[in-house]
Protein backbone atom coordinates (compact mmCIF):
# COMPACT_ATOMS: atom_id res chain seq x y z
CA UNK A 1 0.00 0.00 0.00
CA UNK A 2 1.28 3.72 -0.75
CA UNK A 3 2.37 5.38 2.00
CA UNK A 4 0.13 8.33 2.90
CA UNK A 5 1.32 11.88 2.88
CA UNK A 6 -1.65 14.75 2.91
CA UNK A 7 -1.73 16.51 -0.20
CA UNK A 8 -2.36 20.42 -0.38
CA UNK A 9 -3.98 20.51 -3.64
CA UNK A 10 -5.45 24.23 -5.21
CA UNK A 11 -7.95 23.75 -8.13
CA UNK A 12 -7.82 27.52 -9.95
CA UNK A 13 -8.46 29.45 -13.04
CA UNK A 14 -11.55 30.95 -15.17
CA UNK A 15 -12.77 27.09 -16.37
CA UNK A 16 -15.48 24.77 -15.60
CA UNK A 17 -14.29 21.94 -13.53
CA UNK A 18 -12.66 23.48 -10.29
CA UNK A 19 -15.52 22.61 -7.74
CA UNK A 20 -16.34 19.41 -10.00
CA UNK A 21 -12.64 17.79 -9.41
CA UNK A 22 -12.76 18.38 -5.83
CA UNK A 23 -16.49 16.56 -5.86
CA UNK A 24 -14.82 14.09 -7.82
CA UNK A 25 -12.06 13.76 -5.17
CA UNK A 26 -14.44 13.47 -2.62
CA UNK A 27 -16.46 10.56 -4.83
CA UNK A 28 -12.75 8.72 -4.79
CA UNK A 29 -11.95 9.12 -1.40
CA UNK A 30 -15.51 7.89 -0.19
CA UNK A 31 -15.34 4.64 -2.41
CA UNK A 32 -12.51 3.94 -0.28
CA UNK A 33 -14.36 4.28 2.51
CA UNK A 34 -12.18 7.07 3.58
CA UNK A 35 -13.94 10.43 5.63
CA UNK A 36 -14.60 13.41 3.73
CA UNK A 37 -15.55 16.67 5.27
CA UNK A 38 -16.54 19.95 3.02
CA UNK A 39 -16.50 23.05 3.76
CA UNK A 40 -17.87 25.23 1.41
CA UNK A 41 -17.37 29.59 1.27
CA UNK A 42 -20.23 30.00 -1.10
CA UNK A 43 -22.23 32.80 -3.01
CA UNK A 44 -25.60 31.57 -1.97
CA UNK A 45 -27.79 28.54 -1.10
CA UNK A 46 -26.82 25.00 -2.56
CA UNK A 47 -29.66 23.09 -1.08
CA UNK A 48 -30.97 21.87 -4.14
CA UNK A 49 -27.60 21.25 -5.35
CA UNK A 50 -26.99 17.37 -6.78
CA UNK A 51 -23.69 17.44 -4.89
CA UNK A 52 -25.06 18.47 -1.24
CA UNK A 53 -27.76 16.19 -2.18
CA UNK A 54 -25.59 13.15 -2.84
CA UNK A 55 -23.73 14.10 0.32
CA UNK A 56 -26.32 13.80 2.31
CA UNK A 57 -27.42 9.96 0.98
CA UNK A 58 -23.56 9.46 1.46
CA UNK A 59 -22.78 10.74 5.02
CA UNK A 60 -20.53 12.93 3.92
CA UNK A 61 -19.95 16.05 6.42
CA UNK A 62 -20.90 19.36 4.40
CA UNK A 63 -21.23 22.93 5.36
CA UNK A 64 -21.71 26.01 4.16
CA UNK A 65 -21.13 29.97 5.24
CA UNK A 66 -24.81 29.49 4.99
CA UNK A 67 -28.19 30.70 3.10
CA UNK A 68 -29.28 33.00 0.87
CA UNK A 69 -25.05 34.56 1.46
CA UNK A 70 -24.48 36.81 -1.93
CA UNK A 71 -20.39 38.12 -2.49
CA UNK A 72 -20.23 41.56 -2.88
CA UNK A 73 -16.40 42.28 -2.67
CA UNK A 74 -15.83 44.34 0.04
CA UNK A 75 -19.73 45.42 0.42
CA UNK A 76 -20.25 44.94 3.76
CA UNK A 77 -18.77 43.88 7.07
CA UNK A 78 -21.42 40.80 7.35
CA UNK A 79 -19.79 38.96 4.21
CA UNK A 80 -16.14 39.84 5.81
CA UNK A 81 -16.88 38.34 9.18
CA UNK A 82 -18.72 35.44 7.90
CA UNK A 83 -15.91 34.43 5.70
CA UNK A 84 -13.45 34.47 8.85
CA UNK A 85 -16.07 32.45 10.87
CA UNK A 86 -16.28 29.64 8.43
CA UNK A 87 -12.24 29.64 8.23
CA UNK A 88 -12.22 29.43 12.09
CA UNK A 89 -14.69 26.18 11.51
CA UNK A 90 -12.71 25.03 8.58
CA UNK A 91 -9.43 25.02 11.16
CA UNK A 92 -11.68 23.33 13.42
CA UNK A 93 -12.49 20.95 11.41
CA UNK A 94 -8.99 19.84 10.40
CA UNK A 95 -7.30 19.73 13.70
CA UNK A 96 -10.66 18.15 15.31
CA UNK A 97 -12.58 16.07 12.85
CA UNK A 98 -10.22 13.24 12.20
CA UNK A 99 -10.94 13.65 8.38
CA UNK A 100 -8.98 12.37 5.73
CA UNK A 101 -9.62 14.41 3.08
CA UNK A 102 -11.05 17.75 3.74
CA UNK A 103 -12.50 20.02 0.49
CA UNK A 104 -12.54 23.81 0.91
CA UNK A 105 -14.83 24.83 -1.82
CA UNK A 106 -14.22 28.67 -3.20
CA UNK A 107 -11.76 29.67 -0.95
CA UNK A 108 -9.74 31.59 -2.68
CA UNK A 109 -12.54 34.95 -2.85
CA UNK A 110 -11.75 35.53 0.94
CA UNK A 111 -8.14 35.67 0.42
CA UNK A 112 -8.08 37.62 -2.74
CA UNK A 113 -10.57 40.16 -1.02
CA UNK A 114 -7.98 40.32 1.65
CA UNK A 115 -10.99 38.83 4.50
CA UNK A 116 -8.24 36.40 5.46
CA UNK A 117 -4.55 36.59 4.79
CA UNK A 118 -2.88 34.27 2.90
CA UNK A 119 0.37 34.28 4.48
CA UNK A 120 -1.65 33.18 7.93
CA UNK A 121 -3.53 30.39 5.99
CA UNK A 122 -0.49 29.22 4.39
CA UNK A 123 1.40 29.01 7.63
CA UNK A 124 -1.51 27.88 9.73
CA UNK A 125 -1.77 24.76 7.24
CA UNK A 126 1.76 24.17 7.46
CA UNK A 127 1.98 23.48 11.01
CA UNK A 128 -1.13 22.41 12.76
CA UNK A 129 -2.46 20.08 9.25
CA UNK A 130 -2.00 16.32 10.28
CA UNK A 131 0.60 15.32 8.10
CA UNK A 132 -1.45 12.78 6.99
CA UNK A 133 -4.49 14.48 5.54
CA UNK A 134 -5.52 15.86 2.16
CA UNK A 135 -6.87 19.93 2.08
CA UNK A 136 -8.18 20.74 -1.31
CA UNK A 137 -8.98 24.22 -2.12
CA UNK A 138 -10.81 25.52 -5.31
CA UNK A 139 -11.70 29.13 -6.65
CA UNK A 140 -10.51 31.75 -9.53
CA UNK A 141 -7.30 33.77 -8.88
CA UNK A 142 -5.64 31.28 -6.36
CA UNK A 143 -2.85 33.81 -4.57
CA UNK A 144 0.55 33.02 -5.55
CA UNK A 145 1.41 32.11 -1.65
CA UNK A 146 -0.84 29.35 -1.74
CA UNK A 147 0.47 27.89 -5.28
CA UNK A 148 3.85 28.31 -3.28
CA UNK A 149 2.76 26.16 -0.14
CA UNK A 150 1.01 23.32 -2.82
CA UNK A 151 1.93 20.27 -3.68
CA UNK A 152 -0.80 19.67 -6.61
CA UNK A 153 -1.55 22.91 -8.80
CA UNK A 154 -4.11 22.49 -11.96
CA UNK A 155 -5.27 25.36 -13.72
CA UNK A 156 -8.62 24.97 -15.24
CA UNK A 157 -8.91 26.99 -18.61
CA UNK A 158 -12.11 27.86 -20.15
CA UNK A 159 -12.14 27.30 -23.94
CA UNK A 160 -15.49 26.89 -24.90
CA UNK A 161 -18.58 27.83 -22.31
CA UNK A 162 -22.37 27.08 -23.23
CA UNK A 163 -23.35 29.85 -21.63
CA UNK A 164 -21.21 32.11 -24.75
CA UNK A 165 -24.09 30.25 -27.10
CA UNK A 166 -27.09 31.10 -24.64
CA UNK A 167 -27.54 27.65 -23.26
CA UNK A 168 -28.85 27.79 -19.50
CA UNK A 169 -27.14 25.54 -16.52
CA UNK A 170 -28.13 21.96 -16.68
CA UNK A 171 -29.33 20.38 -13.81
CA UNK A 172 -26.27 17.36 -13.04
CA UNK A 173 -23.75 19.79 -14.50
CA UNK A 174 -23.66 23.30 -13.25
CA UNK A 175 -26.58 22.57 -10.68
CA UNK B 1 -37.13 23.70 -13.69
CA UNK B 2 -34.05 24.44 -16.06
CA UNK B 3 -34.99 23.18 -19.45
CA UNK B 4 -32.53 19.60 -19.99
CA UNK B 5 -30.29 20.43 -23.20
CA UNK B 6 -28.06 17.38 -23.83
CA UNK B 7 -24.36 19.03 -23.41
CA UNK B 8 -21.20 17.99 -24.76
CA UNK B 9 -18.80 18.18 -22.54
CA UNK B 10 -14.69 17.99 -23.05
CA UNK B 11 -12.51 18.09 -20.25
CA UNK B 12 -8.77 17.91 -21.48
CA UNK B 13 -5.09 19.36 -20.99
CA UNK B 14 -1.71 17.58 -19.48
CA UNK B 15 -3.20 18.79 -15.87
CA UNK B 16 -4.13 16.45 -12.87
CA UNK B 17 -8.40 16.79 -12.87
CA UNK B 18 -9.82 15.52 -16.31
CA UNK B 19 -11.44 12.35 -15.08
CA UNK B 20 -11.60 13.19 -11.41
CA UNK B 21 -13.86 16.74 -12.64
CA UNK B 22 -15.95 13.78 -14.39
CA UNK B 23 -16.73 11.81 -11.65
CA UNK B 24 -17.59 15.11 -9.96
CA UNK B 25 -19.93 15.17 -12.28
CA UNK B 26 -21.01 11.66 -11.68
CA UNK B 27 -21.59 12.78 -8.16
CA UNK B 28 -23.51 15.53 -8.93
CA UNK B 29 -25.55 14.24 -11.13
CA UNK B 30 -25.88 11.07 -9.42
CA UNK B 31 -27.28 13.69 -6.47
CA UNK B 32 -30.16 14.69 -8.30
CA UNK B 33 -30.80 10.67 -8.89
CA UNK B 34 -29.73 10.86 -12.59
CA UNK B 35 -28.85 7.85 -14.38
CA UNK B 36 -25.36 7.93 -14.94
CA UNK B 37 -23.23 5.09 -17.19
CA UNK B 38 -19.21 5.53 -17.66
CA UNK B 39 -17.29 3.79 -20.10
CA UNK B 40 -13.29 3.55 -19.34
CA UNK B 41 -10.82 3.42 -22.40
CA UNK B 42 -8.45 2.84 -20.26
CA UNK B 43 -4.87 1.68 -18.83
CA UNK B 44 -4.81 -1.00 -16.63
CA UNK B 45 -7.39 -3.18 -14.20
CA UNK B 46 -8.90 0.15 -11.78
CA UNK B 47 -11.02 -2.46 -9.87
CA UNK B 48 -9.16 -1.27 -6.77
CA UNK B 49 -9.73 2.28 -7.84
CA UNK B 50 -11.74 4.61 -5.51
CA UNK B 51 -14.23 5.48 -8.26
CA UNK B 52 -15.02 2.26 -9.11
CA UNK B 53 -15.46 1.23 -5.65
CA UNK B 54 -17.64 3.67 -5.19
CA UNK B 55 -19.31 3.43 -8.26
CA UNK B 56 -20.38 -0.40 -7.42
CA UNK B 57 -21.40 0.77 -3.91
CA UNK B 58 -23.91 3.86 -6.04
CA UNK B 59 -25.15 1.67 -8.78
CA UNK B 60 -24.06 3.59 -11.37
CA UNK B 61 -22.85 1.56 -14.60
CA UNK B 62 -19.37 1.59 -15.59
CA UNK B 63 -17.61 -0.14 -17.85
CA UNK B 64 -13.83 -0.61 -18.33
CA UNK B 65 -12.00 -1.85 -21.50
CA UNK B 66 -10.99 -4.53 -19.78
CA UNK B 67 -8.44 -6.24 -17.26
CA UNK B 68 -4.35 -5.78 -17.79
CA UNK B 69 -4.98 -3.71 -20.86
CA UNK B 70 -1.86 -1.44 -20.88
CA UNK B 71 -1.98 1.32 -24.11
CA UNK B 72 1.33 1.33 -26.28
CA UNK B 73 0.12 3.54 -29.38
CA UNK B 74 0.62 1.84 -32.54
CA UNK B 75 1.78 -1.35 -30.58
CA UNK B 76 -0.65 -3.75 -31.43
CA UNK B 77 -3.75 -4.81 -33.50
CA UNK B 78 -5.41 -6.13 -30.28
CA UNK B 79 -5.29 -2.74 -28.56
CA UNK B 80 -7.16 -1.08 -31.40
CA UNK B 81 -9.59 -3.48 -31.90
CA UNK B 82 -10.51 -3.18 -28.24
CA UNK B 83 -10.51 0.37 -28.85
CA UNK B 84 -12.96 -0.05 -31.13
CA UNK B 85 -15.19 -2.16 -29.34
CA UNK B 86 -15.44 -0.24 -26.39
CA UNK B 87 -16.67 2.52 -29.35
CA UNK B 88 -19.50 0.15 -30.23
CA UNK B 89 -20.38 -0.56 -26.75
CA UNK B 90 -20.62 3.16 -25.96
CA UNK B 91 -22.63 4.12 -28.87
CA UNK B 92 -25.26 1.22 -27.40
CA UNK B 93 -25.13 2.42 -23.95
CA UNK B 94 -25.79 6.42 -25.65
CA UNK B 95 -28.64 4.74 -27.95
CA UNK B 96 -30.29 2.14 -25.74
CA UNK B 97 -29.42 2.55 -22.39
CA UNK B 98 -31.70 5.64 -21.21
CA UNK B 99 -28.58 7.24 -19.02
CA UNK B 100 -29.00 10.93 -18.55
CA UNK B 101 -25.09 11.28 -18.44
CA UNK B 102 -22.72 9.76 -20.31
CA UNK B 103 -18.92 9.42 -19.31
CA UNK B 104 -16.21 8.36 -21.87
CA UNK B 105 -13.25 8.23 -19.97
CA UNK B 106 -9.75 8.88 -22.01
CA UNK B 107 -11.86 8.49 -24.94
CA UNK B 108 -9.49 11.27 -26.75
CA UNK B 109 -6.33 8.46 -27.11
CA UNK B 110 -7.92 5.98 -29.33
CA UNK B 111 -8.75 9.28 -31.39
CA UNK B 112 -4.97 10.69 -30.99
CA UNK B 113 -4.12 7.33 -32.27
CA UNK B 114 -6.18 7.52 -35.25
CA UNK B 115 -7.51 4.01 -34.26
CA UNK B 116 -11.18 6.02 -34.39
CA UNK B 117 -11.93 8.47 -36.58
CA UNK B 118 -12.51 11.73 -34.96
CA UNK B 119 -15.24 13.07 -37.93
CA UNK B 120 -16.93 9.55 -37.74
CA UNK B 121 -17.34 10.26 -33.95
CA UNK B 122 -18.21 13.58 -33.93
CA UNK B 123 -21.08 12.90 -36.89
CA UNK B 124 -22.34 9.99 -34.98
CA UNK B 125 -22.73 11.82 -31.63
CA UNK B 126 -24.72 14.84 -33.56
CA UNK B 127 -27.07 12.84 -35.17
CA UNK B 128 -27.88 9.71 -32.52
CA UNK B 129 -26.90 10.93 -29.18
CA UNK B 130 -30.62 11.84 -27.39
CA UNK B 131 -30.66 15.21 -27.27
CA UNK B 132 -31.18 15.44 -23.54
CA UNK B 133 -27.94 13.38 -23.01
CA UNK B 134 -25.08 15.02 -21.31
CA UNK B 135 -21.60 13.35 -22.98
CA UNK B 136 -18.47 13.89 -20.92
CA UNK B 137 -14.85 13.41 -22.66
CA UNK B 138 -12.30 12.92 -21.06
CA UNK B 139 -8.15 12.49 -21.86
CA UNK B 140 -5.07 14.82 -23.05
CA UNK B 141 -4.89 16.02 -26.98
CA UNK B 142 -8.15 16.51 -27.94
CA UNK B 143 -8.53 16.59 -31.44
CA UNK B 144 -10.06 19.99 -33.00
CA UNK B 145 -12.55 18.52 -34.63
CA UNK B 146 -14.11 17.14 -31.09
CA UNK B 147 -13.22 20.78 -29.80
CA UNK B 148 -15.27 22.32 -32.44
CA UNK B 149 -18.20 20.45 -31.88
CA UNK B 150 -18.54 21.03 -27.67
CA UNK B 151 -20.68 22.61 -26.37
CA UNK B 152 -18.22 23.27 -22.98
CA UNK B 153 -14.17 22.71 -22.81
CA UNK B 154 -12.13 23.23 -20.02
CA UNK B 155 -8.50 22.79 -20.76
CA UNK B 156 -6.65 21.45 -17.48
CA UNK B 157 -2.90 22.32 -17.29
CA UNK B 158 -0.53 20.99 -14.74
CA UNK B 159 0.96 24.30 -12.38
CA UNK B 160 2.48 21.60 -10.28
CA UNK B 161 2.80 18.39 -9.46
CA UNK B 162 3.87 16.20 -6.20
CA UNK B 163 5.18 13.54 -8.62
CA UNK B 164 7.88 16.30 -9.12
CA UNK B 165 8.69 16.41 -5.68
CA UNK B 166 8.73 12.96 -5.29
CA UNK B 167 6.10 12.27 -3.40
CA UNK B 168 3.98 8.75 -4.69
CA UNK B 169 0.53 8.42 -5.76
CA UNK B 170 -2.33 8.92 -3.24
CA UNK B 171 -5.24 6.84 -1.85
CA UNK B 172 -8.50 8.82 -2.64
CA UNK B 173 -6.50 11.41 -4.73
CA UNK B 174 -4.47 9.71 -7.91
CA UNK B 175 -6.19 6.19 -6.93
Amino acid sequence: MTETQGLLIVYTGDGKGKTTAALGLVLRAWGHGMRVCVVQFIKSARGRWGEVKAARKLGITWHTMGTGFVWEPGEDDQARQRAVETWELAKRIITEDDCELVILDEFTYPLQYGWIDTGEVVEWLQQERPSRLHVVITGRDAPEGLIEAADLVTEMTSVKHPFDRGIPAQKGIEL
